[in-house]
């Protein structure tokens, strides 16, 4: 007897709200029902699911009842104003914003590096930030074979990661461009269509942005190695979709190059890219719309003999945001590790 | 008694070409003529130089005659072919050029970094690349102060490091693709716009390509430390002009945050950009046309207690390419270094 599951996807009509609906449909993920939750504004409009319209509804107290997954993308505040009224309604919520992941309750959780933590959840489970995701993906098959002592990365993040809304803007702003007029920025502070800027998430007194902050902190949590030294440089380009990330790490001791693509090529989720004679690398363009992490350029660093050098790009709205969460829902099920299934099957 | 040059430009028609022409005129440079040099086929047009046009000339074994500066900025074979023919006509030859950097007999050269190299020059003088030129001015105030041990740096590189025809490239695929049509590759080997790519300069051996390589080899010849160990990762951006750097430094003692800021403040050629109330710091369109490399987001690196984090953005044409060359040329005037002026003024 296969179960099926009532599904709800909270922030559907974002750029992740709207993966998430056709990853459901493209994984066969067993859904029961599926509900589509927004805000006031957004409600009432019709997305397809397994070619059947459903209308989004305004989210509220009694939107969880009877509902086994949440799948919530629609901020941080309004995760953490449902995430408990899910959880007591019975679901797991498995939360995309980062309102919860560096809460010491709240597995963190990337399904190829840290699936073992699914089984501690208490309700809510975090789905990591996209630059975080892609490098964990990416780096920990490496981890596995021999601990990483640095990280120094530096990101090449689309328009994606600011949402659907960011993407049109860069758009327009392009369009304004090459008519010779002056770009909007309404989304982003500063042009982003041809020009780039240091990620402008708020500042720590340290001089670090959250953004930057984060991929230190969730790759600890994720890894579950607190001592895990981490700098990054997170910056905003004018790509559509995409994150790309230029990763520099430093083992104990020297990782042999043919070895690390050995491990690479045979990594979940990873897609190693390389063409040497062609010189083709892993491209945005090529990771839009593909589930897997594009790794490539895997090279000895030339300035410290326990360094590797790698390049990334990765689709931040699929395996970045998306993705990585209906694979932890897909982990749930897997696992027998949903609340109400402790309870009944239906 | 002022003194004025017979200044040529061999590949007048470049993008580095019109702005070394500029340069020439908004510095006051003591120009006594300018010839205007290119290819046969660039032969014929005219340019503008202090309100009078100049006609383009197709370079011969003539061209050099009479003439005290050559600035080259035709491609490596060009400058083969001709820097010999200069320097035996008595000139000095500036090489915006690949061909000559790594020359034992030939000075690079960054005016705020070596000058005292210009001394030893026999003829020929070589620009360094634009990604080498930008990352060692904002460095070099910081390794005179405290030596650098490691350099980790990934560049984001905009279409005019390509020239002037691939800065129109990027701009008609940005067109293309905004109408939904295929984007036209033919300078660049992948669609630049909304798009990125590792550097597609030749691989080497190592794994690294040139454009990576010369910020190693470039940077250890200009500070004179052969043992400086550098990594980069050099990447093509959909930037029209203007480059930017994320560079991780580790220093053998740690280097105080407030001291580099205070340094970098006063560093020739360097312009602090940091406003960290509004998050705003250096961009590709706030660098470009402008002469200073602009740094900011100065940080203590977590990952290291020596280290220290810095970004930048500089005008790839000008800073990286036409100005340097000019300043040489002026260093080569103030210090009374040009062969001809060892012979006879005129």
């Amino acid at each position: 007897m296969s179960k099926s599951y009532r599904v709800a996807i909270l922030g559907a009509t974002g750029a992740v709200g709207t993966e998430l609906i056709q990853l459901l449909e493209s994984r066969s993920f067993p859904v029961a029902e599926l509900k589509l939750l927004a805000s006031a504004r957004s409600a009432g409009s019709q997305l397809l699911f397994k070619g059947e319209n459903i209308t989004v509804e305004a989210v509220d107290e009694q939107s969880f009842n009877q509902v086994d997954i949440v799948l919530a993308s629609a901020g941080g505040e309004t995760s953490k104003r449902w995430a408990a009224k899910a959880v007591e309604a019975g679901a797991v919520f498995i939360d995309n914003s980062s309102a919860f992941r560096m809460d010491a309750q709240v597995p963190l959780i990337v399904p190829e590096v840290n699936p073992e933590a699914a089984a501690s959840h208490q309700g809510i489970i975090a789905n990591p930030n996209c630059t975080t995701i892609l490098m964990a993906v990416a780096i920990w098959p490496l981890y596995q074979v021999q601990p990483i002592r640095r990280i120094v990365v530096s990101t090449y993040q689309s328009a994606s990661g600011a949402g659907a809304r960011a993407m049109e803007e860069m758009i327009t702003q392009a369009q304004a461009i090459l008519q010779g007029k002056t770009p909007p920025t309404e989304i982003f502070p500063y042009p982003l269509a041809f020009n780039l800027f240091p990620h402008n998430s708020p500042l720590d007194e340290s001089g670090y942005c959250q953004e930057e902050l984060k991929m230190v902190n969730e790759t600890r949590k994720i890894f579950g190695v607190e001592e895990l030294r981490i700098s990054a440089t997170c910056v905003r380009v004018p790509v559509l979709r995409a994150h790309s990330e230029a990763i520099n790490l430093e083992f104990d001791q020297p990782f042999d190059v043919a070895k690390a693509r050995e491990v690479l090529s045979q990594a979940p989720g990873v897609e190693l890219r390389e063409d040497w004679k062609a010189n083709y690398f892993p491209m945005p363009i090529d990771a839009t719309g593909r589930d897997p992490v594009l790794v490539g350029r895997i090279r000895q660093d030339i300035s410290h003999r326990c360094g590797l050098e790698l390049w990334l790009s990765g689709d931040q709205v699929r395996k970045g945001a998306a993705l990585n969460a209906v694979q932890i829902a897909e982990l749930l099920v897997a696992n027998n590790l949903l609340r109400s299934s402790l309870v009944a099957s239906h």
